[in-house]
């Protein structure tokens, strides 16, 4: 009984994978949209959501009937209940992107992001795919010690954020009103995403380990 | 043993409901901070989330024991691993507080939000309390239906978030670059506290009914 669990949660830490992997091409995708002010791709990134949204509801169907199996242990549930959080984690992530991507749609043709911030959003952009390519990593190398680093990654985002604010409110800033507000909302995003894949992180070492999580970022 | 569940769900829901209760009364003391540049509640705010991280730990200690129980069914389970998503959902929630109240914490003593916002924002602040006195009235009256109304409380509040930005982007702004930046990020941590809630709303709707959640926003 015990090996069934184990197999059932292989397999849906399999899903969590295909999601992982799904909600980091959606920030790619934003990304590209953002830094080449395209309406296809942004567009494309919605799409993608709606398909994770489906792998979310697989995986919380599937963690549910683990939960509700027989004779399970108290660290295989905690487990299997966390791998509901992940998938939620990762859906909020997925949301993130789509808040980029709808950025794009609403000023297109006129890029949403001014050539003076294109090069902080370059290295954003680049600090979210590392942390969402070692989320793929950590959740398909069963890997706690890939997954604890995250925390690190994100004091990268989080600098870069400030950065982005000094920039705004430097008192030469020469792009108006929209545009500060534009960078701010945009670079929320991405501290966001960021913080969703700390949390990721946080629920990866309990579902490798059984260990318990830390409150939600 | 069936019994036993009930009365230990309960348990977890009166902990809920002071969750609820506590988290109401951070986005108040925050939004009373932000209208009226009080440095000495906007910290009690921080001090209040702590307290409410505590809270989230009981609750989910205690859902996971309901979970490692014997003798459970499957509907008993979802009402069990739903609580642990209340908890995050209102922990997320007093975190949006908590940024309302590091807003007016940066600019004091000048007043996180201009006299052009003030009324704005004094709405969010009433919708955002009305959401949360809905949850902890749903929460502790098993009240679906009320849980479920959430959904058309935050269509009200979107609407205030999109007469903010036409107030910020209007050509006459008077107020510059900076003002307008904490105007965008605090109207978003008051759309995403009103996103929660409806979040929370699905949620007791399941802690209640025992039957599914939607996704989260």
């Amino acid at each position: 009984m015990r090996e069934d669990f184990q197999a059932e949660l292989d397999r849906v830490s399999s899903t969590l994978v295909t999601m992982a992997r799904a909600v980091r091409e959606t920030m790619r995708q934003a990304s590209n949209a953002l830094l080449t002010a395209d309406h296809t791709m942004a567009r494309q990134v919605t799409v993608r959501d709606d398909e994770i949204d489906v792998l979310y509801r697989v995986t919380e169907d599937r963690a549910y009937d683990l939960v509700a199996g027989q004779q399970r242990i108290a660290v295989d549930l905690r487990k299997a209940v966390t791998a509901i959080q992940v998938a939620a984690d990762l859906k909020r992530m997925s949301g993130l992107a789509v808040h980029v991507a709808r950025s794009v749609l609403r000023r297109h043709p006129t890029p949403a992001v001014v050539p003076e911030l294109a090069e902080l959003f370059r290295a954003m952009s680049t600090v979210a795919d590392e942390l969402s390519g070692k989320i793929v990593s950590a959740l398909s190398g069963h890997d706690a010690v890939l997954a604890a680093q995250l925390d690190r990654d994100d004091d990268a985002m989080d600098h870069l954020h400030q950065r982005l604010f000094a920039v705004l409110l430097s008192p030469d800033w020469p792009m108006g009103v929209e545009a500060a507000i534009d960078g701010a909302l945009l670079g929320r995003y991405y501290e966001r995403y960021a913080d969703n894949a700390v949390n990721v992180g946080h629920h990866v070492v309990v579902l490798v380990t059984g260990g318990q999580a830390t409150t939600p970022v």
